[in-house]
Parts: structure tokens; sequence; C-alpha cells
């Protein structure tokens, strides 16, 4: 019977394990995880951490049961330390001490990714937190039990810093949150940015944009104790913010010192290089997810976009090769949505930078309208802004914005399928979309940017 | 200077004067109508009558200023009674009770369409009305203050019959609802339209279905008042419903007779026939709207699915063309949401039967999901019934269903843009759709259910 490894077992690693066992039900599937949580949703973390979320084990997409009862062998605080290659086998560290040896026919690498700690001295001091694992979760929720935390200071202010800003204040923390770029959510546009920035500055976060953190540090204490001792956040600016918690949120890189010691080619970002096929360029081994490369639809080359959407898909597609299927990844678009208390933020595409650096020439539209019909109660004003390219209108990306019950991640999702699709804004506007005075407008706001993006197009 | 002359001034009429106008700002317009309340959104009425909107100037898409600012010359109460299309001059009914000819040359009839009176006796009885126009609306809102009528009786479980169960019960009316398909919204299939029967009963309006009415009576009362006669809706099945207000709510036909008088072809259901240019068989005259076919967009052969979404586009294509432009109208693939208290269903594409009609081989699979992850608060069952074409696996149809909270009416406009695209269930399997925790899924519902059909057609 052939033997199919899967190392790591989060969701690109579960996706594939369950897609390789209905592939091949006669397939030996062995999945290993470093940590107790196979398939846990790390995108709701800070759920919580803010309290909306009590239960802890229910952020797992599938219980470890449950994916023992698709037929995989689940191996739970095993680490693989090294792929030999010519022999298909896999060093392991299991929990009791020992190594073993696992043979495999073939091996999907999903060992995903890290959060970064800057290069800037501090990072290792205690009360400073990243936010990436269950582990880190529950050392953040533990550390503000302990200590009593009543003040919280974030570096980065992406979506797990806007996520994590909005979790503290719900723990009723002071937080500052700090952000290199001149506004919040650096992979928007600034102009939606800005909402995000308005939405924390609203519920009392304060926001400090366009200045780099360059150090952290802690006045020593004779009596040994540090949990009235709070830690200093020093900015380029000159300013420092105070607090008893800091939590690193500048991003994350690829686990891929495993998949290096079989020899795998590394590509963008350093992240394992795959085909389409999710195949690495050592024979049996493919890898999935935020550990790997991923295909980007629009620009048709290789691309680091580390989301959970993604790695579901491809840790399917990984798996239905790895048991003897055919199927290709389509690609992402890097769409994207947040939630920032009542302020929903998402994107698609390109943004303008994304689009000059792909060397497009473009012509971009903001645009405000409603969700619906404003006579009758409750209509939202919604801001959206689409890139398109110049001369051929094709829609390059979208950037929307506005209250969540505005269905702002359903109308990026519309514009993802336009995108993919290779829908002009013309063509957008031709759309047969849905229209009732309490849900909608005769024309969607996303028509209305499109028409009006065509008059700018037109005039220039 | 041209002169372009449009009849009617709702959606489709307001929106081809506007776009004649941006197209060709030297080209004189004149827009007839036979009420006072240009580009009125019919779709809001129920909303009116049921207290949700206090202002009916506010349903009006824009106002008789506003239409007149775009350089627009509005005739309002100006009723036409005849084209002289050798002339190219049309006969006007003036408010004054004079008559007046007007030369074109261009025409737009948009004339929209009327409620069907169904052909049952009873239907012209006092307290029996149609919900068509802003006069029905007010005349239904005049009688209900004047009677103290406290009981209502639909005949019609569509879009707006269900609508004016919930519009009555928010007056405080006991309400009966007659619809003589097995459920209400027929243009469902009966799985969604369960949903639409469940939303009303569980707020207390009483579901006919599967019953179909042959006519309305009414005791004849000695002392002449009739405000304490009861209606008698007499049913099929021997039953009967007792009500002090009657709404007729069984569908619309399209307004042709001028376009008749000017000898234009007609097509579908009784519709002015028109190219996808919206022009009709006569030379200069083009129809838009409700009183027009439209073009269906999958099945490439004109259809008849009068919609307010609808109206506007063709509305602004004929404009286009009129004024000297060139477009065609893309097509609709009858796009539909409506709110039920607070559940919205939806559907695009085609319906079960009307695959069956189509002559095309299909699959069909009813999924249920949610709206978002569930171990974040709120989380909502949607349910998917994806419909795709056997062996391509080209989606045909989508129909949803779930609170108005889940995002149901952007989710058909996914659904409405692959279709639209040509996407096959696999290709939306593999769209980049968004994903956060409190907003969505890693795959969204609608992939689930994609994923469930791809399941089901290769078990087949």
């Amino acid at each position: 019977m052939a033997h199919l490894v899967i190392v790591g077992g989060s969701d690109a690693g579960t996706s594939a394990a369950l897609r390789a066992r209905e592939v091949d039900p006669g397939l030996e599937v062995t999945m290993l995880l470093a940590d107790r949580y196979p398939n846990f949703s790390v995108c709701g973390l800070p759920y919580y951490i803010g309290g909306e979320v009590a239960d802890f084990a229910s952020m797992a997409h599938r219980s470890p049961t449950a994916i023992e009862g698709f037929g995989v062998r689940l191996l739970m605080e095993h680490t693989a330390t090294a792929i030999d290659a010519a022999a298909r086998a896999l060093d392991v560290h299991a929990p009791d001490g020992s190594t073993l040896r696992l043979r495999y026919d073939r091996l999907i690498v999903a060992t995903g990714a890290q959060a970064i700690r800057p290069s800037i001295p501090g990072t290792d001091l205690p009360g400073v937190f990243v936010m990436r694992s269950a582990a880190d979760a529950l050392a953040v929720d533990e550390y503000l039990r302990d200590t009593g935390a009543t003040s919280a200071a974030i570096v980065g202010g992406g979506y797990i810093g806007c996520e994590m800003a909005e979790a503290f204040r719900r723990r009723g923390l002071r937080v500052t949150l700090l952000e290199a770029a001149p506004a919040p959510i650096p992979n928007l546009d600034p102009e939606l940015g800005a909402l995000a920035a308005a939405a924390l500055t609203g519920e009392g976060v304060e926001v400090r944009a366009g200045t780099a953190v360059r150090a952290i540090t802690q006045r020593r204490d004779d009596s040994g104790s540090r949990h009235h001792v709070p830690l200093q956040v020093h900015c380029d600016s000159g300013e420092a913010a105070t607090a008893d918690v800091v939590l690193l949120a500048v991003g994350v890189r690829p686990v891929t010192t495993l998949a290096e010691s079989a020899g795998v080619r590394l590509g963008v970002r350093g992240a394992i290089g795959v085909t389409r096929r999710l195949e690495t360029s050592v024979a049996g081994i493919y890898a999935a997810g935020d550990c790997a490369e991923t295909w980007h639809r629009m620009l048709q080359r290789p691309a680091y976009l580390p989301l959970g959407s993604t790695a579901h898909k491809q840790g399917r597609v990984a798996g239905e090769n790895a048991a003897g299927g055919d199927r290709e990844f389509e690609g992402s678009l890097g769409t994207q949505v947040v939630k920032v208390y009542d302020l929903v933020v998402a994107r698609t595409g390109l943004l303008e930078r994304e689009v000059r650096e792909a060397g497009l020439d473009a012509v971009t539209a903001d645009w405000q309208g409603h969700d619906h019909k404003p006579y009758y109660p409750g209509a939202i004003a919604v801001r959206v802004r689409l890139t398109a390219e110049r001369g051929t209108g094709r829609l390059l990306g979208a950037q929307i914005g506005g209250h969540r019950h505005a269905e702002i991640a359903r109308r990026i999702d519309v514009c993802a399928t336009a995108i993919a699709t290779g829908l002009s804004v013309r063509q957008l506007e031709d759309m047969d979309l849905s229209y009732t005075p309490p849900l909608g407008t005769p024309w969607d706001v996303l028509q209305q940017a499109a028409i009006r993006l065509q008059g700018i197009g037109s005039r220039e």
C-alpha cells in the first residue's frame, strides 16, 4: 500500500490528507503535526483573546477524531527534523523523546509560516508576544490573566494587528497601534486604510501611523518582579509607547527548514517553489499552504500570499495529485477581508502600487454609494475603489469598505470572480446583479463605480 | 436639433433620457409620463404600505427637478395615445384636456407593465387592489386608513405578494396569502419557496398554497356602507378567505397599446420585440423596460423578465443608441432577490424546470452551510441550490436562502457573474473568494455546494 506522509496538520495539511483519502481510499495517509491542534483556525485567535469566542477547541475546523475518521493516521506532537529524499524517508522526533524514521512514497510539506520577529532589540523580553499559533494565543491569554496587564502596544497595523487591537480593547486594555506605513492595513491603498484608522480611533485605540519601531526596552526592577515594569516601545519619531504587553504583528515568513533538508528549490520571498500541481523541485515531494509559493492568477507568476483560504485550496490540490490525481491550482488574487469592529475592508487583485510594479498602465476610480436604496431604513455608505487597465478597461483590482452589514465581503467576491474571468469594468457594468430596495440598488455600487471609472478613462 | 421623445418616465425612460443627454449633450430630449412620479421606485411600494418608509417622495430615484437638471424636458401627466411612424409624430393627451402632436426623430417606448387582473369574477369590487404604481400604493393606503380594515387576502404569493403580506402584517392586519403553486414564490424551486412560507407563517401570515382563486364576492349591505362588508375569496379547494382588502398580485403584463399603434412587432409573452440594441421593428423607435422583451444571456434568446434592474440597464442602452451610440444590451439572467421579514431568498439563471424546458440535462445539488465560521457568534445557516449542466459542469442556475445578514444577495451576484462568464462549478470552486471568520468560511458555502455538486455528478 502506498504511503503518503504529510508534515503539518494545519489547513493545507488537513485538506491534503482528506482529499488524498477521498481520491484514493486505499492510500495510507499519515499526518504529523508539531502541536496538539490539527486544522486549527489561526484566523480565529484574536476572537479568543477578545472573548468573542469562549471555547478554544471550537476553533478547530475539524477535531482529531473527525480527521482520523477519514482514515488518516494522526501523529500529534511529532516534529519532522529532516528529509532523506533519496531514501524517501523522514526523521521524526516523537513526544516521548525517541526518534523514528518514516518511509514515504509521496510527501507533502505543509509546515506553514511563522511570525516575523523584527530585527530590533528587545523582541525577546517577557511580555513581548506574536500571534500565530494556538500556543501563542494561550500564552498571551495566560499572561494577561496572570499579570493583570492594563495596556498593550501592537507593532504592525496589518490585519492581525488591527484584529488584536480590537481584541485587547475588548479585554479592557489601553491599546496603542504602531504602523510604519502612512495608514493601518498597508496592503490596502491608504484611502481604505484610513477607514480602519478611523474605526480603531473611534473605539479608543491610539493609532500611530508613519512611524517605525526601533527598539523595545524594559527598565530593570530590583524586586525581580516584572509584573509592574512596563515595556517601552521606541519609535523612529522619537516617541515611545508604554505598555504592559507588546504584540509583534509585522507579518509572517514561510517555514522551510525541513523542505530545505531535502534540497527543494526555494522561490518567491523564500517560500518553497512549487509548480501549479504543487510539486516541489524534488520528486515525490509536494508543498502547500503558507510554507509555499502561490500562483498569482492575474500576473500568471508565482507570488507569496499566505492566506487560510489559499491554504485550503492548495492542500486540496496537493492531496489530489499526491494520491494520483492531476489537478492544477488555479491561483490566488490576494483576495482578503478583515473586520475591525463594525468596519469591513476588503481587497482583491492589485493595489495601485502593485499595478505600477507589474508595469501596467491603469486608471483608478473612487466611488461612494449605498449598500441599498437610501429610502429604506439602515442604508450604509459603501466605499469602492476600482483599478482597471487603461485602454482595455480590464478590471485589475478592487478595494471596498463599509459597515459589516453592507455585504462587503461578498461584493469583493463578485470582483474576484470578475477579475478571475478577465472582465472589463464595462462588462462588470453589464452584469445582471440582484436588486431589492432593502438589499441593493438598481445599479449595484460596484457597477456605479465601474461606470464612474469608464467616465474617468474616457476623459483622460 | 434632433429630438428624442421618450414615452414613460419610470426607470427605463429616465435612464434612457439621462444617458442620451450624456452621449449627445446637443440632443433635445422630451420625456412624457402619465402620472406625476418620474423615476419612481415601484419596488419600494410595499415598504410604504408597511410603514417602513414614511416619506413617499423619497422613493423616487430622482426628483423631477433633478431630471430636468440634466436638460430633459419633462411632461408630466401627459399620455401618448398614438404613434404616426410614417410622420415620426406622437399624439399626446395633455393634462388640460388638449391634444398635442409631438414630432420626433427618435422615439423610445418605455410604457412599462401593468398588473394582471385575473379573469375571475369580482376583481372590480371595492376593496380589491393591485400594487404596481404610485397611485396604487396611495389608493391602498387611503383605503386602509378610511375603512379601518383589519384583514387582507393576497391572491398570488410571488415577490410582491410576499412583500405585501409582510407590509399588511406590519400595519396590524390579519393576512391570508393564497398561492396556486405548491409553495410561495413560484419562480423559485419549491425547496426555496418553502423557506418563504415558513418565514411568513412564523410572523402570523396564513399561507395557503396549492389552491387557485376562482372568484371574489361581497355580500350586499342594505345600509349602503361597504366598510363593514368583508370580501370573500373563493378557492378551488372549496375554502374561502374572508378579508376587508384583497390584493391581486399574480404578475404583470407589458403595456404595448401605444407601440402597437406604430405597428411594432410583438414578441415573447406579448412584449415589444427588440433587438439587442433595443430597436423595435419600426425604424426610429426603440423600446426598453417592462414593456419590452429582454435578452436571456444564458439561453441566447428573447425572454420576458420585467425587473427594475433590467429596466435601468435597457434604458441606458436604448438612450445611448437613440443618441447615436452603438451598444448592445448584454442580457439578463433573471437575477432576483426578495426579503421576507428577516429571510432573503434569491435566484439567478435557470430553475430545474426551466433547465428541462430548455432541453438541457442537469444535475442539482442542495447544500446547507454557514455564512461564517460557526465558532464566531451569529453564524447563519445558508441554503444553496446549484444546478449545473451534466457533463460540462457549467453552472446554469443558483438559488440561495438565509437570514438577511448572511450576504445572500451578493452571493447570488457571485453566481450571476459566474453564470454570465460561463464558469463551471469546478471553476467556481477555484475562485479566490474572501475569508475571515466573522464573515466567511475558508471555502465559501457556494464553493462547498459546488464541490457537493461535482460529487453527485461524478457518482451518477
